[in-house]
């Protein structure tokens, strides 16, 4: 099955009037996640990367499988408070209030470039927050790549810096 | 790279006086996370399961590979009000407090056979959790697997009525 087939959109969801599209299905479906997997890999298999950084949690789920098929490393973005080592924040503004993500200092070593993943591009914060600290930590961004893009949210102006590459366009 | 080689020791986390054990670093060296995987797979080849259910976050590190390297569905269970469908819940005590899960409640189709994997076992309250939900459901817990066991929290008795698999006993 076609992992797009495996996109079901749920109204109200995280608040009213937001049609959430739902990947769940997909990770249901081993053929539908082998070919998600396969379709990203032909999307970044030119970039030069070292690492995968996936965002918590979502970004996990995509992001593992694609770096153990290419071989590199996995590095986890994570929520505050959940990675044991030295961090290194960086916050980002929500609707209402902020968030902060934090990554292990030592996570990589210095000049590594590093492909971004995550499930969604909407406004782009979340990823913004995340180049911040790559940089920060003198890693170079090679690429971010997302499943969904949500093209009305303007996301990609703001990081025409770098590749990006999305799967679904809507 | 052999993945027990890279566990690293961090004192103080989540609280003072915890020695807790850090897996990032398999993740980062594609050869031990290759190698944790096949060991993995290598323990629960021979359960007789549909899908396997990770735990966020961690559980997803490890649950998605093995997933697809069996070809087997991968259902997720994720924190309070991250899921958009109709969900059923279930609380597990913590030291203070309480903590809640969630699952679809599509999840997985009645009667289905379930392995669930965390990256830790410890009192087994979160993977209790996660058995109520799924045998509310209607399905079947077909094992419960981890990375890591401190067996000196005696998690394992309270699950007894499953197969109990853990790679790295501390």
């Amino acid at each position: 099955m076609n992992y797009q087939d495996c996109i079901r959109e749920i109204p109200d969801f995280p608040k009213k009037g937001i049609l959430f599209k739902d990947i769940t299905p997909i990770f249901k479906n081993p053929e539908a996640f082998h070919n998600l997997i396969e379709d990203l890999y032909n999307k970044v298999k030119e970039l030069d990367f070292d690492y995968i950084a996936g965002i918590e949690a979502r970004g996990f789920l995509v992001g593992v499988p694609l770096a153990l098929k290419m071989n590199k490393g996995f590095i986890p973005i994570r929520k505050k408070g959940k990675l044991p080592g030295e961090v290194i924040r960086a916050e980002y503004e929500l609707e209402y209030g902020s968030n902060t993500l934090e990554m292990h200092k030592d996570a990589f070593e210095p000049g590594s470039k590093i492909l971004i993943i995550d499930d969604l591009l909407a406004t782009g914060g979340t990823v913004s927050a995340s180049i911040e600290m790559i940089e920060n930590l003198n890693g170079q961004v090679a690429g971010l790549a997302f499943i969904l893009e949500l093209t009305f949210l303007n996301g990609r102006e703001r990081l025409s810096k770098f590749p990006v590459i999305s799967l679904i366009k809507d």
